[in-house]
């Protein structure tokens, strides 16, 4: 027997898994983490690696993606002849499976890192100023202050803030202002205002348009002050003057934001987004599960972890409300699935996410597995709340956040949630980046990560040449706690973000 | 009698109409434009200027806006109690008030402007390099290439170039590549690229994006030439080396950029889009009405000029059916009428464009002269062409095109049909300005006109003051003729454009 034969690359995804993934094909009679493989095992399809008794669950990323529907033994092949889901699949089995508390390590043993500390006490890793805008109409001034300030050298003289961010974007009017898209812009924007990565907000709007800054600022209890500021193009006479003003306006806050300064906050301060984009065949069984590890570790710092992307969990929506904290929990996801059914159906299409032929010869059995490999980079705690698009996330631990898969729109939904940190796993190759919410890119393939080495911080290809999740894991989560603390990331250091605001557009433009 | 009684303001709309618009209330007894009136007529309220018998239409805007239901004398307060639109409203009178040629001159009366001369025989206002993105992935890129290429200073040596617009948007991904929000967007790329306004155009994408590059070349038969070349990000190895390659590929733009140089074109090569936002009372009798007579000579000049905004002149579309060309034109727009109903109901909402109490009270007496007010800066021409939102308009002389209300939505799509010079009047105060389209912008009162003077081009406001529609009108028609022919308007001298591209998004963002 060859060596290749002998010892077949393979991933073990999650330490209680029962099944392990095959990086090469293996042969029959090949050894696999100490189990030979009883037939031929293809590239991506799954080995057991312990006896799987007749109904006994089927685990890959330390979860169940199906039961046996026979008695699987050690060296099996696992696949739709032996395991089926139909069971789980029609009962969402709400809290079953919750934790008490995600072996929460003790406060003294938990890691730290160096932040803003804002007045409501929550910590920023960034200071910006931020630029919101109410409609696209405001668009051009808010850059136009922006761009004057940025000139202007000044910032130079407060070295503490990381710089003055417009946020445009192309709705705020001709909407019903009665209406769902409405509530989520109104959300988006207090969201990004509230973020503690901002010091201060200066908000810039028109005057005619649906999007009233004024309504907006008494349905949150704004008021005007040092660190938030409006202006209103038709208030001040035109263009001219509303960046003059917005210029001043924003000298103003400098003093104040550049007062911040980094000082040691606990890492249960952390709430990290949690985003894939350009998904490729790896996606799943490197940089997914890699980043879940690294987002189990940080849950048991006490910190928070945001999964969303609700198109790409649809249809294994079983999986979240069986580790739901609670039954309410779990129910608001079960409505959001609801809502997106309808939604698709108000535009024509339906929501489908099951295994494709293509899939299932790659080596996904069943729906389950298939949003996993999405869901993966969740980790698998317990989940303890589920949120709307843009909604502040107040829970700690794993929570959901409703979005849609488009990676600028889900990101924008998390950010506005309260976001303080970004992990986007990535197999084609995203170029993206956020502010003021460092992003660190995570490539499934280790291809990719030399042919965009200047895109990309972490490369999680090198888990099939015998990295283990659990150590590209705790890598994620160092390297996080490294951002966090100030140290850039690629897609900031080519100064990625004022163009990736992009709150979800919902509802008709009028 | 004191002056104000003997001579209160009116307005006359048009030299056919049958009634006058109060600008100050009438008091019974006053003269007015050779008139006595026969009742107090508030302001903004109609007076008859000639005797109008039972059934026969009652004119304004040049238009019909009722029928007399009742005799009715001239002096008489003109409303509800003597107007009404049930026979004409029930009908849509296919092409039966089209006229043969809307008064064309003969080529040798008509007017010029200096502009670029295309490949294809059309005719720019401005000589732009465009860098359009497949998707918001290739945003900042695009950005970026653009910066770098103004901030290299190479652009002082092709003095003929007006300049690299980025054109970046939300969207380009996590759509239905079959629905219409994928052909809209396909048709605004496609647009953009070919308005004549543009010398070059460079075409940044991600990779794995919906909106693939290649097949939209392949649809349009777009090869890459001096004059068009895209990149893609993945393909690049990263954002950096692609920023490279754009700057390189925009540099190799320049020489034939720059070779296209001033030459005068017939005003027939003119193709005007028509906007309204932030409207105001005065809007329907003073702006529009002045644009529609600018409108009116432009037509008769061989010129195109485009009427949009779908949701404002929904529920009197029998005004535009009734000059339409033909009954195939006409039917067009029924069924853009028939598909906004279906569009607003997808979203839980319903079209409605009835005047309200308050617009009765403010003196509109029918849905007819309601949209009139709006569709008045569209003119009196026959309607030779309904097209479809970011479709090329390849008629002459009055068209419409469908779009939403929103400004920078709607401007998006008459660009994209190939306007290269855009009026919009505005009564609050618009900001509004536009790339590659130079953009005019006309206030509807003198107060805003004043107080946003860096923002206006034109004040219609002193038609109030007895300034005449017509006299208006010849005023922008010069002043489009002299924006034509290179002269800056106000937002291009404040520099709008770069955020103002905003295709019209449609269907589910997944
Ligand atoms: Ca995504
Ligand atoms: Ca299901
Ligand atoms: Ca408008
Ligand atoms: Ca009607
Ligand atoms: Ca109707």
């Amino acid at each position: 027997m060859s060596a290749a034969l002998q010892d077949p690359r393979s991933i073990l995804l999650h330490s209680t898994d029962n099944t392990a993934v095959a990086v090469d094909s293996i042969a029959p009679g090949a050894l696999v983490r100490g189990v030979v493989a009883k037939a031929r095992i293809h590239k991506g399809h799954k080995i057991a690696l312990a006896p799987i008794s007749l109904g006994a669950p089927v685990l890959k990323f330390g979860q169940i993606i199906g039961f046996a529907t026979q008695p699987i033994e050690p060296g099996d092949w696992v696949h739709e002849h032996n395991v089926a889901v139909q069971e789980f699949d029609r009962d969402y089995r709400f809290a079953e499976g919750a934790k008490a508390d995600d072996n929460l390590l003790p406060e003294n043993q938990r890691a730290s890192f160096q932040g803003f500390r804002r007045a409501n006490g929550k910590f920023g890793t960034r200071n910006y100023i931020a630029i919101l805008t109410s409609v696209n109409c405001s668009a051009t001034a808010a850059r136009f202050i922006a761009k004057e300030v940025e000139r202007s050298g000044i910032l130079d003289d407060y070295p503490n803030i990381d710089g003055v961010i417009p946020l445009v974007h192309g709705t705020g009017c001709a909407m019903d202002t009665k209406g769902e898209g409405y509530e989520v812009l109104k959300r988006t924007q207090w969201g990004y205002a509230a973020n503690p990565n901002m010091a201060a907000v200066l908000m810039v709007g028109l005057g005619c348009e649906a999007f009233q800054i004024g309504k907006w600022k008494e349905a949150y209890g704004i008021v005007e002050s040092d660190a938030f500021r409006s202006l209103v193009i038709q208030d001040m006479g035109g263009t001219r003057r509303t960046i003059d003003a917005g210029v001043e306006a924003v000298r103003a806050m400098l003093p104040l934001a550049n007062g911040y300064t980094r000082e040691t906050a606990p890492a249960s301060e952390l709430m990290l987004a949690l985003q894939c984009g350009g998904s490729d065949g790896y996606s799943g069984i490197t940089a997914n599960p890699a980043l879940g590890a690294a987002v189990d570790l940080l849950v048991r710092h006490g910190g928070t972890a945001i999964l969303s992307e609700t198109p790409e969990i649809y249809g294994a929506e079983h999986l979240l409300t069986y580790r739901a904290a609670d039954r309410a929990i779990g129910e608001k996801l079960v409505d959001l699935i609801h809502w997106w059914e309808e939604y698709s159906a108000r535009h024509g299409g339906e929501m489908n996410n099951n295994p494709s032929p293509g899939n299932k010869a790659g080596g996904l059995t069943t729906i389950l597995e298939k949003s996993l490999g999405a869901a993966a980079k969740g980790g698998t705690g317990t989940l303890r709340g589920v949120y709307r698009y843009a909604e502040p996330v107040t829970a700690k631990g794993f929570v959901f956040m409703d979005t849609p898969g488009y990676d600028p729109v889900a990101a924008t939904g998390q950010v506005a949630g309260g976001a303080n940190v970004l992990c986007f796993t990535t197999g084609r190759g995203s170029a993206y980046g956020c502010k003021p919410t460092p992003s660190i890119k995570l490539a499934t393939n280790s291809d990719m990560f030399r042919r965009m080495s200047e895109d990309m911080d972490i490369n999680c290809g090198d888990i099939l040449d015998g990295v283990t999740v659990e150590e590209k894991g705790r890598e994620i989560f160092d390297f996080i706690l490294k951002t966090a603390s100030g140290e850039k990331t690629k897609s900031e250091a080519l100064g990625y973000g004022d163009a990736e605001f992009v709150p979800w557009q919902l509802g008709a433009i009028m």
